[in-house]
């Protein structure tokens, strides 16, 4: 199946459940249907009837009827006064809306829907006053397909879960239930995605946050803005550590800019226009200021860069700053480190002429591969080019050029790639890097992203060879994206098993008796004048020990509990032979005192 | 002279002051007229007429005159009705305000009269149905005193400065001239106070910020909230680095906090009500969140102790966090870094059991005392006890523990000291660090201070060793105090020639001709393998060339103007001999490549 297929496949079955559930509950009312990634969902008015998941069983029994019975998918169109009749005849007050909402501004309101959920009621634009429709058997629903020939050909599935939702994402609506599901082409696909579920549970994050005392939150600070403990500040600044380095070794250096601006800032950007309703406001009780907490720092930097004149020798000028950006996210969207209100990037910015895109792309990439292969993660990357509409603003000769600069960066780095046209921002081609985790999860990580409209609004300048003013390009990379969403990847694809250099605690020593303390001591001054040096420079070890009057299992079970990399067992024969047994993820093994720090550079 | 001479002495030439202009402006009406640090002010009122510097000179004059007539300074006191009707027939239209605000409160509004400006009026709680008044020869003002006997004894003054200042500081209120005097009891410390004010000049952070490239401002982003630049960035992470390994060693791990919150944490902290108007508020256009910036970071620090119970044996727990804080200064009183709106803190908070007060003190003295040495800065100290009120929280023998537990802590450091009773915190005492800079003037830098009320309010505990839950003592300690107005100090301090460690380019090499860069590689390759470990550990050298085709004397004034501490001229006969020339504050001297890392390393 390609993925057109798989779609039309996952789109039936969303149809299919609310035949099923329709059959169940003849009141049901429904919201949209959409397909999500690996499956679908329905959101579903049941009145006062709570699903649970003690109903999927007979949820699907009903699916598997319709299935079983292969009705074929027919479309047919009608004028859209008569579809809301249809409507309101059948008691689908959503469905009415919807329809009214298309009726009155030619189309759906955008704001509150995704693409994906308006897929499911708009007709195209070449027939707006007709809307479509998909019967199967008895049932018809509101749509706009594409669906699969009949219901018996949707391949493998499962409900999943069921959870509260408003009717358009917004609050003050009726809250419906969606029930999830999904489905694959085949059951083997579908058993192996199950068996990811499965493993992705053992190490979702939130769990291993708690348990690894990484971070918390508290309900006085508010949804979205999690604390971290010592042990996840060592995470967070080791990864940020490693991010700036591989960029420091190509020139860049750190600056700081505070973390709130006047909104003159994003005017003159023009982000104020585009997305000024999606900012935190600040407002100062003493002045008059009009302010807002910054959601990203390019318009910072440039204030940096505008500081001074610039020469074409000075050219590039490039900023790294690690910095926390806040964005209004809906609380109600917010868990673990996923998706939070304080995120915090690893950003850079370079300022280059229009001839050293491809130098500084080609050093950006390289950065990438390096930080992902040190985190054993594969990287893909997604080349999103314009295409021939007049949607972007800047020459057509620089996107050209930029766009081939890209490109041969891409090639130079032996990254595997795909193409897509459109794809673009409208102020520059970008570079998206996809990187999979350890149970094949794919996960977007890292952009690279060209900007020739910020530098022109900003009026940024260098002078040329000829003492003439010309504009810069901006080059917008974050190695790491948002550190708190890196950390949920992080965390989740090791399971919580951080390799050494990026471990908390990354060793602890446990003592037999109390008769081996002088020697744990000569061990800890060893470790403490031991320095890691790869993949970040400068990682002093950090290690503990317990030397409580406790038995070793227990110790061993809380040390492997808190997934200590390196467990040091020390007693009171591995004091007279000088020697410690190192416990790890591979096995136990008897290490010679002499030989131990280098044993240790070697993990 | 004493400083209550000192005290009277300047109040007295305010007075003066307000006799000259009186003489040369007679429709001139006065404000308030308060002692400053070295000096006086008067608040006045000339209508149309500006005073400009050029008027210095005939109202020095005119006081001189006064000085000479020796008037005697006559007290005497009024009813407050009868001192209205003086005021109102004297056309003094500011003193009466002030006469109606005391006799409708009972006491002046306070909220925009510091202490001292009160005190030009109040006549203290004894006589508050009648007011005092000064007379000098013809000149008579409302007026509490202390004062001289008569005008002759008033030692030495110069008139300085004239600036606008809103009357009451409130923008809305009419603009007075503000007429700054200095005065000392001698003209040789009058003189030593100017030479010092020249010296300031030259060194004043904000030119030096400019000319050495170290931070910038933008209209765009407002106010009080400076950008660094890479060069200032470097002098902001040494600091910070510096400060964070001095307690990093006694013990201390970094965390992680956002820079806002929802107010309820502040409701439960108790800052809400008393500091509420002062923060900068933050407004979710998604939610109905009721945020803050946060202006300190103790709450927040107290719910990362409260995610986890705490037995006595892993008590302290000492969290450290480099973090910026936002406070709602008015704009019209922020100029550089001294004051400004996004304070970055060097913070850290010891959550302690009541005896481990003076360990956790020592250490942080230690600190304290250790980074100020290292800056070469004098450090002493002011221990701020409670007095026998009943304004302070927390039981009275954890109190008379605690601060004998401080000063203990003080003498062990071999502290400079001096206590002041009634200057605690009402939830706790405090030492606060003042540091002397290379022109003389005294900053308060450092502050380490005792909590025993927010522990309480957010229910804080521990368990003891007879498993009964104790609540833990919090010790607030900045050794920095805010890294912007401590880079303002130190900037001044060394008036931009940073110590080797901290300088933000640490050396140039300037070539004589092209003949040498093969050469210049070499010299850079063993730069770049030098990290320095005193006093920040991991200190890579930061190093540029100057190798451009200019006259050697051109390069080595531009490296000085950006106050390079290390120069590294190469030219060919250095080259044969495999020497350097080294010019540095110090002179200059030829080191031999060989030596060039130790010669660094023992700057």
């Amino acid at each position: 199946m390609n993925d057109e297929q798989v779609y039309a496949m996952r789109h039936s079955l969303a149809h299919i459940t609310a035949t099923g559930v329709k059959k169940l509950w003849p009141h049901a009312k429904f919201g949209v249907g959409p397909v999500v990634e690996n499956g679908f969902y329905y959101d579903i008015d049941l009145g006062d009837v709570k699903i649970s998941e003690s109903d999927f069983k007979k949820i699907e029994k009903e699916m598997r009827t319709v299935i079983n019975r292969d009705e074929l998918f027919e479309h047919s169109t009608m004028p859209i006064d008569q579809a809301i009749a249809w409507a309101n005849d059948n008691d689908q007050p959503y469905k009415s809306e919807l329809l009214n909402d298309l009726k009155r501004s030619g189309t759906t309101v955008a704001s509150d829907l995704d693409a994906s959920e308006m897929g499911t009621i708009a007709e195209g634009d070449a027939a707006l006053d007709h809307v479509g429709f998909y019967t199967n058997g008895d049932f018809t629903d509101l749509c706009r397909g594409p669906h699969v020939e009949s219901t018996g050909k949707v391949g493998a599935f499962k409900l999943m879960r069921v959870a509260g939702a408003y009717w358009r994402g917004n609050e003050k609506n009726p809250q419906m239930q969606r029930l999830y599901g999904v489905a694959f082409a085949t059951q083997e696909e579908l058993d192996a995605h199950l068996e990811m579920l499965e493993q992705a549970k053992a190490r979702d994050h939130r769990k291993l946050g708690k348990d690894l005392d990484l971070y918390t939150t508290s309900n006085l600070v508010g949804a979205g803005l999690p604390l971290f403990t010592p042990r996840g500040t060592v995470l967070r600044d080791v990864v940020a550590g490693l991010s700036n380095q591989l960029r420091q070794q190509k020139g860049f250096t750190k600056v700081w800019t505070p973390h709130i601006t006047k909104q003159d800032l994003y005017e003159a950007s023009g982000h104020w226009a585009k997305f000024g309703d999606e900012l935190f406001l600040v407002t100062s009780q003493e002045t008059s200021d009009k302010m807002a907490l910054k959601p990203m720092n390019c318009p910072h930097h440039t204030q940096i860069f505008a500081s001074q004149p610039r020469s074409y020798r000075d050219m590039p000028v490039r900023y790294l700053e690690t910095t926390t950006d806040y964005r209004d996210e809906k609380t109600g969207e917010l868990g673990g480190l996923n998706r939070v209100r304080s995120l915090t990037q690893d950003d850079s910015h370079v300022f280059a002429r229009p001839d050293q895109i491809e130098q500084e792309i080609d050093g950006l990439l390289a950065s990438a591969r390096e930080l992902y292969e040190t985190i054993g993660m594969k990287l893909r990357v997604r080349l999103s080019y314009r295409d021939d509409s007049d949607a972007y603003l800047g020459e057509r000769e620089l996107w050209d050029s930029a766009q081939a600069q890209l490109k041969t960066a891409v090639e130079k780095n032996q990254l595997e790639d795909f193409e897509q046209d459109g794809e673009a921002a409208f102020y520059g081609p970008k570079i998206d890097f996809m990187a999979t985790d350890a149970i094949g999860r794919e996960h977007q990580v890292a952009t690279v992203q060209l900007d020739f409209v910020q530098p022109e609004r900003f009026k940024l300048q260098y002078t040329d060879q000829d003492g003439n003013f010309q504009t810069p390009v901006m080059i917008h990379c974050a190695l790491l994206g948002s550190i708190e969403r890196f950390l949920s990847v992080f965390i989740e694809h090791t399971g919580g098993w951080f390799p050494l250099w990026a471990a908390p605690e990354q060793i602890r020593i446990l003592t037999i008796n109390d008769t081996v303390l002088d020697y744990v001591e000569e061990i800890e001054a060893m470790l403490a004048d031991t320095v890691l040096m790869q993949p970040v420079k400068y990682n002093e070890l950090r290690f503990a020990r317990d030397d409580r009057n406790e038995s070793l299992g227990k110790k061993i079970r809380e040390a492997t509990g808190m997934k200590i990399p390196v467990q040091l067992i020390v007693g009171p024969k591995d004091k007279e032979s000088r020697e410690v047994s190192v416990r790890t993820q591979g096995g136990e093994e008897k290490i010679a005192l002499n030989n131990l720090t280098d044993y240790l550079r070697s993990l």
